[in-house]
Formats: structure tokens, C-alpha cells, sequence
């Protein structure tokens, strides 16, 4: 079994890149000529012509940037707005971007006690029973999950790892209300970094022969002193850093929180990829391929 | 536009019970006959097969409990874990319950920036564009939210108060791992007193004409002291309580919680409902209605 950690290793390593493309599809952004196409199929409803034509604009936006970024992560609201057919569309980009060797991250951000857990392991990695065999799932390499509820919430979770895949656990968020519970003081430290330590404990039996775990944190580039904060606490954790790009957070302070060959760190940017042909170049797909290139560049390589 | 908090209060009195029915359906505990008979048809796949069986399950006990429950909660993970076709199954559900006038809590436990929430937002309410007409998503009552990102993240889910939807935010839940943030001291106060703030502080918008809120708070009846100081924090906010039955909490303390005529307080029992066929009744609706009625009056009527 190849860990979900080596895997992310390998991706960073041969693309010399640290970019986590999101794909974040809304109606409104869909490139005019595509949208127009989708408008006049003859799908059997409006969730099946918008579902199908955020499968092409992924398709498209996964084969635009299959040499330059180093993961997708797909946010599974966008395609649960759109009911069964988005779940469907969900799927099929997972499947896409796995047939071009791209990591997934699924942006799920569940949690939940533990038997509910387990069905949510299962709707992302597969392994729901049925009549005759077990069923697949979106079949995603990783999530993200949330800590509210506590250590027995990602456990499930957690115990995927033996599998091949991965966790991502929310530490400190890139939104602006993070704050609220995020960085209360708790015996003079912020909540976040308690869940930090839960990430360490959690993520300490999981470490891959690269030398980092597959259990993750999310923290978010908006919040650079607590990027730092957390690094000290998870030195072998694949950082996932939101924020960059159209939520504001800065690049620059990202060099000193890599670690080992493959910087243990991956940054997401989405709208301003995804949506890059809305700067005037009227083909999707080179607007987001030299967008990932640039913000590539940008990032540096690892090591 | 009538409140949520209105048509919860008024099922509530009017069916005189506090239960609400937790709809969890796992293959492994549905009836035989059910089982085999969805085993045999001729579904395009195991998903397939599996979310027409839970469908049938699930309209079965809805139609059970119609007049002993208050409202039921569909858990999505359990669907979710079936793809596209759970999806379908889910929203079928939904339906089902609807057209008993059973008010439907969507457990989905969703938590993310806004742009995300908004789109969480949809797929549980409607309202995401298509191209000639908005679609009209899973059309839930209620759902539950998680509080890990803060105020910014609960806000798309509470404007929905004022287009008759409700919000059941996590505050105390009923796991064993709860504890690990939930209760960490937080100035005095542990940290799930501090999530109750801001759902007080989010819910003093929208208070219904039987002066209960649409914005409530999930509280694990496994937890009894959290239950009483939540409810001194939230008098108007409607308690949805899980963990009695299969997860152990006790009903006896429940009636020092009740406010108001209609109780502002739920209690949720899934299992024990639902699988009380493998008790012994070969028909799971008889046993399901019977297990009802027999929470329901065990946790006494409101007022």
C-alpha cells in the first residue's frame, strides 16, 4: 500500500510544484461558449445541463493544468447545490484528475460521531456495502475534515490512512470570522493550536517513507503567524494553505515553513485560476494553464 | 413567509410529542423481504439498488411516524455514501416527509467559508442558478451547521431564517470525544457556552410568532449539565437533542428544558425507532410506529 503522504510527495516533487488547484465551478463563471452549449443540450433537467457542464469546464481546467499543478482540490458544495447530477459530476471530475496521476483533495470539511463518520469515509474513499460487492464512492486520495466534535470524529477518518489515503483536519481557517473560536485563549495558547496537537497524535502512526504523515492541517495563508505557530507543532504534516489569491492571504513568508524534499505544504488557489479567461483570454483552458504556471513559478519549487 | 420555529412548534403541539425521528439507514439492518426484494430488481448498479431500497425504507417509517413524530432528520451521510443515487434517495425522502407536514432537519453538519456556505446553502434549500430557472435542491426544513469557522460561516445559513428555513447550530454534541474542544475552559466558561453566545446573538433576528427562533442548537442528552446551562444561555432557541437510546442519554431530566407551549425542545432517536423490527415484528412499520409512540410518551407532551 503506497501511503496518500508519498503519493502528494512524488506529485510535488516530479511538477516542481506547490500549487493545489480548486475547482470551485459556478454558474455564473462557466466560459460563455460553453455555458451556451450546455444551455441548449436537451438535458433532462437544469441540474443535469449545469452538473454537465461543470464536468467539462473541470475536465478541461484538470487537463489545462495536469503538468503544473501538484493536486486539485474539487469543494463539493458547488456540485451539491446541483443534487444528484452534481454528485455525479463530482465523481467524474475525482476520476478525471486521478487518470492524469493528480492527487485529489476532496473539500468535504465533514465531521460527525463515529458511525456517522464511517459512512462519510466511505461516500469520499469508497467501501459502502451493497447486494453484491461494495460500492465505490467518489473515490477521492484525500478529504478535509472538521474538529468540532472532537478526537472520535476523525477517527474514522484517520484509519483510512492504512488504505492510501489521506486527511486534511481544519486547524485555523483562511475566512475572516475564523477568529471567533478559532483563537480563543485556552491555557494560554489559541484553540487552534490544541487541534494541532490532535493533528501530531493523530497523524504520528501514519507517516509515509517520505517522512511526512497522511493526516494534514488546513491553515489558512490569511494568518501567517499562526502558518508558523502551526508548523512548529506538526513538523511532518502536509500543510493545505487556502487564502491565496482572491481571499487575499501572501506568499512570500511561505519559504520558511517547508520541510524536506517535498516542502510539506501545498497551496490552494482556485477562483483565480479556474476563472483566469475572465482577464480576456477567450480560451478557458490557456487562461488557467498560464495561470498555474505563473502562481507555480511564484511558489518556487520544493527544496 | 411563516417561520420555521412556527411549523415546528405548531407539529409539535399538534401531534403532542417532542420526538424526532432519525432517518439513518444502513444496508445491513434493513428488513429481509425489503432487502431481497431491492437485491433482485433490475437496478442499473449496486448504488442504484441500494438508495430505491433506503427510499422505500425511509417512506415506510415516515409513514409510520407521521402521527407520533414531531419531525424527522434525515442523516446525509448514510445517503451520501450511495453517490448520486442517494442523493436522489435523500431528496425523495425529503419529499415524503413534506407531504406528511413532517418539518424535515437535514443532519449534514456543513461548516465553510461564506462564498461555500452559500452554496451549502442551496443544495439543502434550492435557490442555485440553472440556466433558465433556479433549481430547487434537497428543499429541507432545517439543517444542522457546525461552528468551527465562526460567525461568517453561520451567516448564509441564517439568512435563510427569512425565507421560512431553520438552522440547528452543533453546540454540545452527544459523542464520547465531545469533550476534547467542546469542553475546554474558555475565560471561566467552557467552549461550547461561547458557540451558545452566538447562536443567541445570531437567533435574536428571527423569532417566530410562538416566540421560539429559527436558529437552534444541537445538545447530546449524553451531556445533562451542558443541556441546562445551554438552555439558560438560549430560552427562545429550539434544542435538538440527540443521543437518547442507542447512544444512552436519559429523558427523565428533559422536562426542566422546556419553554414556551410548544417545549422548544426535540429529541432525537434514530436507531431504537427505526430498526425496532429486529426486536422481534417482522413488519419494521408496525414496529417503528410502535417504538414511536412509546418515546413519545415517554418524553411526555409539551406544556
Amino acid at each position: 500500500m503506497e501511503h496518500f503522504s508519498d503519493r502528494l510527495a512524488a506529485s510535488i516533487t516530479a511538477r516542481r510544484s506547490l500549487l493545489c488547484v480548486g475547482l470551485d465551478p459556478v454558474l455564473e463563471r462557466m466560459p460563455p461558449a460553453l455555458a451556451e452549449k450546455h444551455r441548449r443540450a436537451a438535458a433532462a433537467s437544469e441540474d443535469e445541463a449545469v452538473a454537465a457542464c461543470f464536468a467539462e469546464f473541470c475536465a478541461g481546467v484538470i487537463e489545462a493544468v495536469a503538468g503544473t499543478a501538484a493536486c486539485v482540490k474539487p469543494q463539493a458544495a458547488f456540485f451539491e447545490q446541483y443534487g444528484a447530477a452534481g454528485w455525479r459530476a463530482l465523481t467524474e471530475t475525482v476520476a478525471r484528475a486521478r487518470a492524469h496521476d493528480l492527487p485529489v483533495i476532496l473539500d468535504v470539511k465533514r465531521g460527525d460521531i463515529a458511525s456517522t463518520g464511517v459512512a462519510y469515509r466511505r461516500a469520499a474513499f469508497g467501501g459502502a456495502p451493497g447486494f453484491a460487492a461494495p460500492v465505490a464512492g467518489v473515490d477521492a486520495d484525500a478529504l478535509t475534515v472538521s474538529p468540532y466534535l472532537g478526537d472520535d470524529a476523525l477517527t474514522p477518518f484517520v484509519e483510512a490512512c492504512a488504505e492510501g489515503r489521506g486527511v486534511f483536519v481544519l486547524v485555523r481557517t483562511s475566512n475572516p470570522g475564523a477568529g471567533m473560536l478559532q483563537e480563543l485563549d485556552v491555557g494560554g495558547r489559541p484553540l487552534y493550536l490544541h487541534v494541532a496537537d490532535a493533528v501530531a497524535r493523530l497523524g504520528a502512526a501514519c507517516v509515509g517513507e517520505q517522512g511526512y504523515s497522511d493526516v494534514g492541517a488546513v491553515v489558512g495563508a490569511t494568518a501567517p503567524a499562526a502558518l508558523r505557530a502551526v508548523r512548529a507543532v506538526l513538523p511532518h504534516a502536509f500543510l493545505l494553505v487556502p487564502g491565496v489569491g482572491a481571499q487575499g492571504g501572501a506568499t512570500e513568508a511561505l519559504g520558511e515553513l517547508m520541510v524536506g524534499d517535498a516542502a510539506g505544504l501545498v497551496i490552494n488557489a482556485s477562483r483565480s485560476i479556474i476563472y483566469a479567461w475572465q482577464e480576456g483570454d477567450a480560451d478557458y483552458r490557456r487562461a488557467a494553464a498560464e495561470a498555474a504556471e505563473s502562481l507555480r513559478r511564484e511558489l518556487g519549487p520544493p527544496a
